[in-house]
């Protein structure tokens, strides 16, 4: 199974681009440690010799506003770094072929002080010609996996994951654990492709959410709900499963160095504030979900069950709402890597 | 009046990527000459110095199929020129930002042999950082200019264009005149952009259909039946000129010599054999230019007086083939342009 659903595309009121908030904040909650890393670890002199050209990339960049902002912060960064004013900036928004790159062209910020460009494709694979990028930004990307384990669907392995939708909330240790080796399938490849395309010296910056989706749950007793009401198959939920893992600060040591081409200059989880979460603002949050997930919802359960098990959840916002205030935390991990 | 019209996008029956003949006929006859030109004038070796990426743009490319026959041929020959394995090709396909960059990134040919990008903006300003392309190619999209001249427009002027859609087959020569204007005006921003991007020594191929376009004035009677018929205003037509200019060999020369930063390494008409013309296949022809010029129709006359003058048109079928028999021949302008 493929999993290139892109977030919901347009400007409608579910998509994607009015509907990034917890997105947001994580990037928000990065944006201090991003200069720091930059102010400490970028050596242009080196990287750029007699060029003036600085290539970055935001990978998995959606359809904005998100990637608007943070790609401005990295250019501010480094020319208040240089103060250099023949330096030129071009910035190669990718994502995959499935995005919907119109809007974001559309949506390019008109006082932007970067050439603009976009690359389609899988981040899983190679985007670049060697050695031109050099900085790479990844922002709630990498947690995606290229596709569900096929353990997770096979009734005979001990990694079945019977009317769950995810390994959160999974007593079996298999379940997660195959989310883990394709997690480090899909590193690795990532980290070989992005080792040849990176200058040496050059920098990447991945941002990666860290808790909170046990949310997931509620959209998949949402699902179990229909199942006892006799409007869906419980094979159609036995067979799904959300291809989304959580890495930790362990999970990307290991593949940083396994892949050898990158020294971690920063590894670190932190917990920033979130409006969201302080309100418990359970709606916002699941519309925030609904935005990210509805394509892959779709493609599986068809847009009647989607729809419904949509509305369910709305319906347990106090529930949710509840959880949110004595469980839920937000907790993003932030890495800035450097090219050997 | 903006002229941002892009061609029909997707891949419907109507679509630009299903009706690009015309287009399409020009590519080939150029095909040698571009492959001559850049036998002759490209020195790789002088232009990337220690690098070993080469950077290709299309400018005006739409949504293809045609782009991605072009981009792989200039691919194909540097390739069979210098048999260099470590070259590696970044194409980067521009167009406005209306244009569908979903349909053309979807579209990209699985076995290319480059890195792909998008590059949304108008051909008129800046795209890319200063010297950073080797080389650009633009066909069949130079004549499309940046606005309607307002002299164009104006009851109170002797380029005033009543009663036609386009100068041709207009009787005023302040009516070509004013066209003329435009064009310089527009070559002038595109010349100086190109001038900052090409690296020195770098090449620029244009291609550009020279005649054909009197085809034109069947739309424009079409229109005037139905003012004719009561179905619409007159003042709507006069108020309505195609934004097209089809360059003379002078008219390059006169921009390039003013600009100061090419020099002209060949300039040629052709006469390329057409296999909608030899057949006098009137139908083809038309939808082709419906294709082309729809959004453009819709967006002044609406889409209902827009689909009328279109099937007005291809009623013309025979009177139109009849035409083409005797007085059409395609022809096309090929320059080829090294940047000093």
């Amino acid at each position: 199974m493929s999993t290139f659903f892109p977030m919901n595309n347009g400007e409608a009121v579910y998509s994607y681009s009015r509907n990034s908030q917890i997105q947001r904040e994580v990037l928000d909650g990065a944006k201090e440690m991003m200069k720091e890393s930059i102010i400490k670890n970028l050596d242009i002199k080196n990287i750029l010799s007699s060029s003036n050209k600085f290539h970055i990339t935001d990978l998995g960049c959606s359809i904005g506003p998100n990637t608007f902002t943070s790609m401005q912060h990295v250019v501010q960064v480094v020319k208040d770094k240089y103060h250099d004013n023949n330096l030129e900036f071009q910035v190669f928004f990718n994502d995959h072929f499935t995005n919907d790159f119109n809007t974001l062209f559309r949506s390019l910020p008109v006082d932007r002080s970067y050439n603009a460009s976009g690359v389609p494709g899988s981040f899983h694979g190679r985007l670049f010609p060697s050695r031109s990028i050099h900085f790479a930004h990844c922002s709630c990307a990498i947690h995606w996996l290229s596709k569900i384990p096929k353990e997770l669907l096979d009734k005979n392995s001990p990694a079945w994951n019977k009317g769950l939708i995810h390994y959160a909330g999974a007593s079996n240790v298999e379940i997660v654990n195959a989310y883990v080796v394709q997690f480090e399938k899909d590193m690795e490849m990532f980290f070989n492709a992005r080792a040849e395309e990176i200058v040496q010296g050059g920098m990447m910056v991945l941002v990666s959410p860290f808790s909170g989706w046990d949310s997931l749950n509620f959209f998949g007793s949402s699902l179990m709900d229909l199942v006892n009401e006799g409007m869906l198959d419980e094979s159609l939920v036995d067979s799904f499963n959300v291809p989304i893992y959580f890495p930790s600060p362990d999970d990307i040591t290991k593949v940083v160095e396994k892949n050898g081409c990158f020294s971690i200059e920063k590894i670190e989880l932190t917990y920033p504030q979130s409006k969201l979460v302080d309100e418990a603002d359970a709606k916002t949050f699941i519309i925030n979900l609904k935005a990210t997930l509805e394509g892959l919802f779709i493609n599986h359960f068809g847009s009647r069950i989607a729809e419904e098990a949509f509305t369910r959840t709305v319906l347990k916002n106090e529930e949710i709402s509840a959880w949110m205030k004595t469980n839920y935390k937000t907790c993003q991990l932030f890495i800035a890597l450097k090219r050997k």
